[in-house]
């Protein structure tokens, strides 16, 4: 795993979305100024975020917009896309599998599995629902990069124990557990329960 | 704004959520190193988070739950309800609307707006979709205590000073923007694609 601070990923992350708006509209260099204004934060940080990987740009002509932001897909590792099996076909799960944002940029869902008979084979987005039961024989077969899990709490873990025996190396978790997973495989958690008592105990007064 | 660091908040939460499993199943008292167990931490620092908030529980006896649930739902602020407006109706804010785990916890959607004429009054889970339009109009009569923004980028900062013009206190942002509030208005950001980006990265060979 490399060094690098996730605060900094994520200004690279956002940094990558600017510069692919300026391409869009066509600007063809940019300044560590006007990238730290668009990510609110200062022309300083900006150069210390790139600093960690070589040099860019030119003092006083700033930098290539195309080429600064081949150089963060490349980075970021946002030169490839990425296979997505989802387990849970909820309301959430089916939202992110219908999420434009993701197959637009470098995530592709191949698989959708749930346990519930009544979605079992139903489409969503044109992906047919499996059973669950056949996600170990699944992934055995066509292996995925990244595994999302959409179930309620109690199954959350199994299911990570089932994505780590079958090489998914990195997990985006919505379930309101803690997963345990292996040091080697990346594990992310959206709570979002937690997000609304994190905001509910800044409005406490006690 | 009180100084309790943010993880100490989240621990705090899961802690909340493992004692109302107790409640359910009736366990009347808990020892430090159960919830470490199932928190996946260490019962010295379980102690330190709840030494913030006075003396709790006897040494050797454990921790009432029912009392203990009580005093972290009071400290975390969930002893009450909150009334959310969404802004946004598309799948994922038509999946967080329905998402039973807020309002089995504290939070009440009250309001969802949106500015598709294709959108605007029909009903999602029984709340009809207004016009986003009149969002000031109908938060100037009728507070609320969270909005929740699942927009796209574009309108992503207005509606949230809008949302902040009519007293709203805590913002809970899904749209890949940065916003820019004043200080004493929560704001959280949940970013999915940077979430999924950020797995990319530790995925990336470079």
């Amino acid at each position: 795993m490399r060094r690098i601070a996730e605060s900094t990923v994520r200004r690279l992350s956002l940094y990558l979305s600017f510069l692919e708006e300026f391409e869009t509209q066509g600007t063809d260099t940019v300044s560590s100024e006007a990238l730290a204004l668009r990510g609110r934060t200062t022309s300083a940080q900006v150069r210390k975020d790139l600093s960690h990987f070589g040099s860019f740009g030119k003092r006083g002509l700033g930098y290539g917009v195309p080429q600064l932001a081949e150089r963060l897909r490349s980075i970021l590792g946002l030169d490839r896309r990425y296979r997505m099996v989802v387990i849970g076909a909820g309301k959430l799960g089916s939202a992110l599998v219908q999420h434009r944002g993701f197959s637009e940029r470098w995530f592709d869902v191949v698989a959708i599995f749930d346990n519930d008979p009544a979605k079992i084979g139903r489409a969503l987005d044109g992906i047919t629902i499996l059973d669950v039961g056949r996600l170990e024989e699944y992934l055995g077969q066509t292996p995925a990069d990244i595994g999302v899990i959409v179930t309620p709490a109690d199954p959350a873990q199994s299911v990570a124990d089932l994505l780590v025996a079958t090489k998914v190396r990195a997990i985006l978790n919505f379930a309101p557990a803690q997963l345990s997973v292996p040091h080697d495989v990346a594990l992310r958690n959206v709570n979002l329960s937690l997000e609304l008592e994190a905001l509910a105990f800044t409005l406490a007064d006690y």
